[in-house]
């Protein structure tokens, strides 16, 4: 009958423990600047060059000498040569970001300026360096322009673009490899006959692989695995190459709830029991240094543990920094009722400027999460929130 | 030296006069249901099939008639046989997810029996439909599953999976041609070499693409073009067949400003100058029904009109649907002044759980950007914030 676990971890304890298993994988690879987008740094970047690397014209207008414009206003202009080098009494035309010509030590801006023929007059006096970008006002040689570890968004890659760069060296993205286990589950290429009665298609391990390739992980499929101990141990030890591995299914109580005891085997099961819900049968484990996920086969309990475990997995094993939960305030609709010693899991949908909670919504019932536009957690020593309290809203993604 | 452009639109009359010129492409296409995140239905879904599509079990334990179990305790357990069918006195074991055989009407859960041979004490009442989801418990045949317009994720993949379903009809990316255009650029196949004084890299191009790859939109680079009417007017012929064309550079005043007034020789300049800062020299139109961004050359202004214009313009090209956006409160850490009748766009760094403004960063300073986590914006007529003020604060992407 396979062991019943009466105990439960907290899902802050659980995920402690779990990353304190993980160390970032440290693997890099060098990549084109043109798919860097959402990828972390693995070096310090320290530019090579200044930018911009000449005196560039900040404004339209034309280099003169500063001394050449003193005491110029518009009732009072001074008449300059517009010519093609820059000395005492000539100018040139510069457009913004083009070189200052030597001997020009300010840019006077056109809308300062009246032209006729080769003569230009200047009818605002300006000071030296006025409107002259300098070499490396931007960046100069030998700045740190990003430290090592440092996301990278698409302004980032015009920056490093601007230093010359081509490529950049980044941490790889770890290998997650999926294993749906169950002898219910039948592939989706069959999908197109419904199934027998207690045969059901795998779509778990979908779901799975999609948000592992969201959460900046290169998902590995695997064909489902029989829910048998042989089975599972040895898709395991085939997969102990990949950076983490989930085994989705085959966690509960119950003759097949293989996946946990095949993890204590083959290494160490951390957590088996977590005090969230749904999501309770996930386990934690340590394989060979693999992080492994039993994934709980109901859908909104698996979603739950890819949220609470898989997600700050991945992002230890790559090195992703941390950011800023996105997180929305909201009154509610309607009362949320919430067991006591769980965290819930309350999937909800805005309603105007509230949300309000999904009724009935089973563990059993991914439609359930497909409605919501978001969940609100309930801690543990909560027992519930009244209709309009105000609470954190997280989207799901 | 060109039109001298004075006026100035409220981005928001900018922005409504730009989106009322654009519809959904309505461009549809078939993808598999494994690279679908982030896509957006362009059919409504109705299921075609019942899920579960047969009587389920909800929990590990033992399928029996409800009235067998009548009275049944832990101090007054009932016994049934262990069967292979049930019937009156029989029970059959069944795991989460299994098929309840027929002549079953509940399922005891595993806790609440003993198993001895085959024999199994019953040590709870259940009553009818106890822990069995009903057939289309989850999702009826014919139930609207989604509306057409709904943005896909990870778990509404396996929602559309479990429909016996493995493609899906979304809306097409909407191409982006990105066209940079400067005498003064080269391109970064070129990056090996410092270019010589007056001459810069093209970075502006780069950053466009991966934004606009990063918004949902599909880009097309292009090279450079050179700044004169005649090569601009070429370019943006050539690509005609795009959903949005992207003129980077060559819209503020002097001698080189061609891009605006070949968009309004073309078809319709609707907006040149519009109120924000960094921004002000960048134009919105239309060609053949076609929207056209000319993005400032300063790379941080460039960047303001790519999410003030573009992000916008691809949603809607895509029919992606609204969101709310990601803003976080955060107190100043130092004051901000702005230019009034201008939104201005600062860049801001977090500092512990304030923000603080960046000092002295110019348009033409991308790395100003690099540097800064997040922006916050000053509407046209405030002057500034005070330092520990609250402020919104939208992160840079």
């Amino acid at each position: 009958m396979g062991r019943i676990f009466k105990d439960r971890t907290s899902v802050d304890e659980a995920l402690r423990l779990f990353l304190e298993n993980i160390s970032p994988s440290g693997k890099t690879e060098e990549i084109s600047l043109e798919v860097c987008t959402g990828r972390v740094l693995a070096e310090t970047m320290v530019s090579g060059r200044a930018v911009p690397h000449y005196r560039r014209a900040a404004m339209d207008g034309y280099a003169v000498r500063a001394s050449d414009t003193l005491g110029a206003s518009p009732s009072n202009p001074i008449m300059l040569q517009i010519s093609d080098h820059v000395e005492e009494g000539s100018s040139v035309w510069v457009h913004t970001g083009a070189a200052v010509p030597e001997g020009a030590d300010a840019v006077v801006m056109v809308e300062d300026t009246v032209a006729a023929g080769d003569i230009v007059e200047i009818k605002a006096q300006v000071y030296p360096n006025r409107n002259v970008g300098q070499i490396g006002e931007d960046i100069r040689k030998g700045d740190l322009v990003f430290d090592d570890g440092h996301l990278l968004r698409p302004c980032d890659a015009a920056v490093l673009a601007s230093l010359g760069l081509d490529k950049v060296k980044v941490f790889k993205k770890p290998v997650i490899a999926v294993i749906p286990t169950g002898d219910e589950l039948v592939s989706r290429k069959k999908a197109g006959d419904v199934p027998p009665p207690g045969i059901v298609l795998e779509t778990n391990g979908l779901m799975a692989a999609l948000y592992v390739d969201k959460w900046g992980g290169t998902p590995r499929g695997i064909e489902i695995v029989p829910d048998n101990p042989d089975s599972i141990k040895k898709a395991i030890e085939l997969n102990l190459d990949a950076d983490m591995i989930l085994l989705s299914g085959g966690t509960s109580v119950g003759k097949r709830g293989h996946a946990p005891e095949v993890v204590a085997l083959l290494g160490e099961l951390l957590v088996h029991g977590i005090g969230i819900s749904p999501g309770k049968p996930t386990a934690l484990g340590i394989i060979d240094d693999i992080p492994v996920v039993c994934l709980p086969g109901f859908p909104v309990a698996g979603l739950v543990a890819l949220y609470f475990f898989v997600r700050p997995g991945i992002r230890r094993l790559a090195s992703i920094p941390e950011v800023p939960e996105f997180i929305l305030k909201r009154r509610l609709a309607a009362k949320i009722s919430s067991k006591i010693g769980y965290v819930n899991f309350i999937r909800v949908v805005f309603e105007g400027d509230r949300v309000r909670p999904l009724a009935g919504a089973k563990a059993g019932a991914l439609s359930s999460v497909s409605r919501a536009d978001g969940f609100v957690l309930v801690p543990e020593n909560v027992e519930g929130y009244e209709e309009g309290e105000e609470v954190d809203v997280f989207l799901i993604e």
